[in-house]
C-alpha cells in the first residue's frame, strides 16, 4: 500500500502542504524540514518516483578501472551505499566513467564548475594519473576510494589494510604456515603500497622475513595470477595472500592448471569478500571489505569537508570471513 | 536580543506550539522534528539555559592524564567540540575524570549501563591501562582519543601521526638539518609507537638512518626534558622534534639552562600547537592538531558506529605552523 502525503504530515506533525512542498522541492521550505521530510518519507517507504529531486547540490562519482554495473562487482555497493545517504541529504549524484578522453578533455576544477557539483568521490584512479594530480590543488571537497594527496580538501576512505592483511597472515600463520607469498596489486595504487608493508610487519610480527621472490606485483586482475603464482611454487610457498579477490580466483585457476589443488597443496586468501567468494571451489576465504558503509562513509566525510574539518583518512575495519581455501598444517610439521 | 520561541517558529514555518514543545523535550514531538527545531534554535542564538535537555541518550567522556580546564589546555577544545556536536544532535554529555579508584570501583560495561550511557570517548588513557583492556569486550560504541583496540564497537580518532612527523622532519631537513633527534612519548599510548615509525620512516625518505641514542622517551610532560635533552647534545644534534608542545616547552628551557640557544644553536618543533606555542621565547614552530575539529569528529564517529558502520580510525590533517624555533643552517654547511 501506497504511502501518502497525508500520513507522513501526520507522522511528523507538519501540515500537508508544507510536507507536499518539502516532496517537490519548492523553494519556499526551510532546508531542514526538507532534508527532514524527505528523510521521513523514504523510512516510511514513500515512493521515490514522486520525490522532485531538483536539488540544488549535485554530487560526482568519477570512477575508472572498477565495474560497478552489478552487485557481483567491487564497486556497485560502495556505489549504492553512497548514493543512498546522498539521496537522503538532499543530493544529486551522476556517476562519470572515466576514459582518458574525458580526462584530457577536462581540467577536475573546470569539470566540477561547468557541471554545477559542489564535491566528488574518485574510483578506481591511478595514483600516477594526470586527472588525479589535480586533485593537489583542487578546491573542491573531494574524496579518494584507497588514495592519497596531500591537500585538505581531499580525503582518503578505505578499509584498513594494516589490519586486513594482518588478520589474514595471523590466520595463515595459526593454520602452521611460515613460507607465504603476496600476490599484490599494481603500485600505482597507494593502497598497494600500503598492503606491501602490512605484509612485511605482520610477517616480522611473527620473526618472519620475506624475500622479494615472494612479492608479486599483480594488477588486480585474474590473469596477471597466470605470470605471477609459478614463480611462487619454485620456493614452496604453502600460501598465498591475494591483495584482491580477482587475483585470488585467478590463482585458484592456475594452480589447478599447474596441477596443484587449493588448499591442500597451496591455501589462498583473498581480499574485498565480493559476493562470489562464497560459490568458489573451494569457497574463498577471505577478508570483507564492507562496501555498503564505505560508500556511506564517503559521503559522511565529504559532508564533514564541507563543513571544515579537515579530514585525512576514514579507514573502516576489516573481517576474516573463513571459508575452504586455508589448509591447516600444522600436523604435518 | 533574545531569540523567540515565535522567531524560531516562522523561520521553521513549524506552529509556535510544535516550537515550544521541542524545546521542552515534550513526548509527543517527533524526534526528528526535535533535533531540527533545536538545531535551528542554537544556530540562531537561542538561549540554552531555557532548553530542557531531559535528552533519553547521554555519552560520558572519559578522561585521565590530561588537562581539559581551560582554552590553554590540550583536550579543552578536543571536549567543546564534542559537547557542542553532542548537545545538536540532543545527547547529554557528562565529563568523568578517571582515577585508580573509579576504575577499580568500576568495570566498563557495567559503568555505562548503570548511568544510561549510550556510548563514550576516553581521553588519555594508557595503553596497558586495566581499564582500557575492558574495552577489547565492550558491547558500547565508543571512541578513544589517538589509541587502538581490535573491536568492531570502537573507533580511533586522532590526527595522522605519519603526515605530522613527515611535515616536521621535511621542513627541517629543508632548512639544512641532518642531525635531527626525536623526544617521543611514553609507549603505552599506541600514538608515541607511531610518531616514532614515522620518525623513522620521515628520516628514511632522506637516506638518513637514526641511531637510537637520537630517540628519546618521555612522557609528555614538560619536565622529562631535562633527562633527555642532555643526552641528544653528546650526539651534536642541530634540531629536535618533540611529540608535544609541553616537552618542547620543557626542551628550550633546558637547552636555556644548558648555555644554548634556540634556534641558533639548536632547533625545536612541537606538536599539537597548544594556544601557549605562539607566545613562548622563541614563538615554537610545531605541528598543528586541530583540536575542536577532533572533538567534533569523534562525536560523529560515534554516531557511525551506532549506524553500524564499523569505523576503525577516522584521522585528520596535520598543518605545520612556521614561527621561531627552527633556524636555517644550509649557509653554515
Amino acid at each position: 500500500m501506497a504511502i501518502t502525503v497525508q500520513e507522513i504530515a501526520e507522522k511528523l506533525q507538519l501540515s500537508k502542504s508544507t510536507v507536499s512542498k518539502a516532496l517537490n522541492n519548492a523553494s519556499d521550505v526551510n532546508e531542514n524540514t526538507r532534508k527532514m521530510v524527505v528523510d521521513e518519507a523514504i523510512r516510511m517507504g514513500y515512493n521515490l518516483k514522486n520525490l522532485k529531486t531538483q536539488a540544488k547540490k549535485r554530487l560526482c562519482i568519477f570512477i575508472e578501472n572498477m565495474d560497478y554495473d552489478n552487485i557481483e562487482q567491487f564497486a556497485y555497493e560502495i556505489i549504492l551505499g553512497f548514493k543512498s545517504e546522498a539521496l537522503q541529504n538532499n543530493y544529486d549524484v551522476d556517476i562519470v566513467p572515466f576514459t582518458m578522453n574525458n580526462k584530457t578533455k577536462y581540467k577536475y576544477d573546470d569539470y566540477l564548475l561547468d557541471n554545477k557539483y559542489s564535491g566528488g568521490f574518485l574510483l578506481g584512479f591511478s595514483f600516477h594519473d594526470s586527472f588525479i594530480q589535480q586533485l593537489n590543488n583542487t578546491i573542491y571537497p573531494t574524496v579518494l576510494l584507497d588514495n592519497y594527496i596531500d591537500n585538505e580538501n581531499v580525503a582518503w576512505v578505505g578499509t584498513d589494510s594494516y589490519e586486513g592483511i594482518q588478520k589474514a597472515v595471523n590466520y595463515l600463520i595459526s593454520q602452521g604456515h611460515t613460507k607465504i607469498a603476496l600476490l599484490n596489486g599494481g603500485y600505482n595504487s597507494r593502497v598497494s603500497h600500503e598492503r606491501f608493508y602490512a605484509f612485511h610487519a605482520a610477517m616480522a610480527d611473527h620473526n618472519l622475513t620475506v624475500p622479494d621472490e615472494l612479492i608479486g606485483r599483480g594488477d588486480y586482475t585474474e590473469n596477471c595470477a597466470e605470470r605471477i603464482v609459478p614463480g611462487f611454487l619454485k620456493y614452496d610457498v604453502t600460501a598465498i595472500v591475494c591483495a584482491n579477490d580477482k587475483m585470488a580466483f585467478g590463482a585458484i585457476r592456475e594452480l589447478r592448471r599447474l596441477g596443484k589443488s587449493v588448499p591442500e597443496d597451496v591455501s589462498i586468501i583473498g581480499y574485498d569478500n565480493l559476493p562470489l567468494a562464497s560459490y568458489t571451489y573451494p569457497a574463498l576465504t577471505t577478508i570483507h571489505q564492507s562496501r555498503l558503509e564505505l560508500g556511506k562513509a564517503a559521503f559522511f566525510v565529504l559532508q564533514k569537508i564541507f563543513d571544515g574539518i579537515p579530514i585525512n583518512k576514514m579507514l573502516l575495519k576489516p573481517r576474516l570471513i573463513i571459508r575452504d581455501s586455508v589448509s591447516c598444517i600444522i600436523k604435518e610439521k
